[in-house]
């Protein structure tokens, strides 16, 4: 299967994205039979963010994240989307034809945004379009989403799907949502779903003293040190639980309904435990993050390798407009 | 100055199209210091018509048009938007990213479309930005515009101008509205202006007995041939008056005044007066649509020139994002 990922460039990665999408990511792109096509959407990053010096550091930061966890840029297709940037909107030209105004007018990502709608730039209210056009470009079948993006595959089959009518032709592979129950929400520091907008994130690339700041920041109840605890509402626990083994896990939630054991403590071995399960990545991030020529140099032929596939797809269009 | 004008490949140019804009874009493209940017408009067609085949035809038309009264392609520019697609999709990306969604949804072009909006594609939504796309890619400084079009010229100067404001830099040319007053409004056959959409136009490339049928169908009023009539209220003189000699013109309506001179006569006399007036046209017009070769290989020839001038714009752009 052509499975295909997006990401935008607007910061470093977190534990939040590790856990809950770069790693799944690449064990879906190791299966046998599967290729991943892995970019960082930075034009879709314009549309909130415009500071080209801030773009190029996260598109770095990501990039290395992805490499650090094993992402195999040889088997699989690792690129920029601004590198490719006159496929992508030409394609979302065409695509704009054949969208209905009322499809965008109605997008959850727009209706979220009604209540400021002088904030919505036009990017914005039709990024639906480049996102299929990112999609239908490269043939791509499948696309790993969480519940919250399922709507925006919708809308791309809807758009591709219309365009093939029009056509009266297969111009475009109509692409199914990979939906994967098994991966689970990672909590931030303040319990609420991390990420970077709540700033409650938790960011295992810094640097072991700065890691346990952060660490230490997780919110706890105030059961005195001496008295059991429940590990099943506490977000230190529940952070622990995501990384450790079977047997790590039994034996801290013995220590939480013991007692005589603190949050302190719980923070402390959450912290080691991050150093030694992230370790290798953790080297991997900085050796990359130490040399970006390397990253730019692996974008570089990736961006190479997926430009037949575009400039493909691109023919079969302009044919049917006989441009 | 530096005149940018697109035309829509949606038909081949009418009688309304040549007096209101094609001759009077050429006498300016003459002048001394202008060069003429022309291009047919074929992406923004597509926001209405598919037909890959139908927009070829067009373009024929409206190419053979512009070359049969004398458009200079050596001192000018004159391309087909489609074979530029990617640069100008790509800067109407970046421009959405600084277009206020409340902009768009305020043009009159949306607005008077809003009773039917299932019927509204994105591409209509947006077409303002793929405009200024079209204007600032070129450092167009004077758009030619009816006074209805003046709005779209003050959307581009805002984006543009967001956008300038946004990189701290002069990235875009601020283009200028061009209103000539003096150009007037061509009647249609029933009265109204002439326009395709309302089937009321004169097609002067007709062969003569199909050009003599159009003018016959020319309303009239039902005046008696032997009784005077008024000119100034009768299309046919209308529509004579617009390319006659002050003689010519002087001459016909002391025929109406008289009496014993009908309207059939006054339809004659168009007819030879066009036949006369529009001579050398038309047979350059049968001339290049008989030889389409010709028209694509001057079309190439102006793609190629105008090309670089979009990359160097593009390369701006990019480089405020660092891309």
């Amino acid at each position: 299967m052509r499975i295909l990922t997006g990401i935008q460039s607007s910061g470093k990665p977190h534990l939040g994205n590790i856990l809950g999408a770069i790693m799944p990511a690449i064990e879906l792109s190791k299966q046998a039979g599967n290729e991943s096509f892995l970019f960082i959407a930075d034009l879709h990053t314009l549309t909130s963010l415009r500071d080209g010096e801030q773009i190029r550091t996260n598109t770095l930061s990501i990039a290395a994240a992805w490499l650090a966890f094993g992402f195999d840029t040889d088997k699989n297709y690792f690129y920029r989307q601004s590198k490719l940037a006159s496929y992508h909107t030409e394609i979302m030209w065409y695509l704009n034809c054949v969208t209905p105004y009322p499809m965008l007018a109605n997008a959850h990502s727009f209706k979220d945004k009604s209540t400021q709608m002088a904030n919505v730039n036009a990017g914005l209210f039709t990024y639906p379009v480049l996102q299929a056009a990112d999609i239908v470009l490269y043939d791509a079948e499948l696309i790993p989403v969480g519940k919250d993006q399922r709507q925006h595959i919708e809308m791309t089959r809807d758009i591709a799907g219309s365009f093939n009518r029009m056509a009266e032709n297969d111009i475009f592979v109509i692409p199914e949502a990979y939906i994967n129950e098994s991966v689970m929400t990672i909590p931030g520091i303040d319990g609420n779903k991390m990420s970077k907008s709540l700033n409650n994130y938790i960011d295992i690339f810094l640097p072991e003293k700065d890691l346990l700041k952060q660490i230490k920041k997780i919110e706890s109840d105030s059961t005195p040190l001496e008295d059991p605890k429940d590990p099943d509402n506490d977000i230190t626990f529940k952070l622990y639980q995501l990384i450790a083994t079977p047997e790590q896990t039994a034996e801290m939630r013995q220590n939480y309904l013991a007692g005589g054991y603190g949050y302190g403590h719980a923070k402390q071995a959450l912290h080691s435990l991050m150093l030694e399960y992230f370790k290798e990545a953790r080297e991997k991030f900085d050796y990359y993050m130490n040399n970006p020529a390397l990253i730019e140099e692996k974008l570089e032929i990736g961006e190479r390798k997926v430009e037949p596939i575009a400039a493909a797809t691109l023919s079969r269009v302009r044919e049917v407009f006989k441009f």
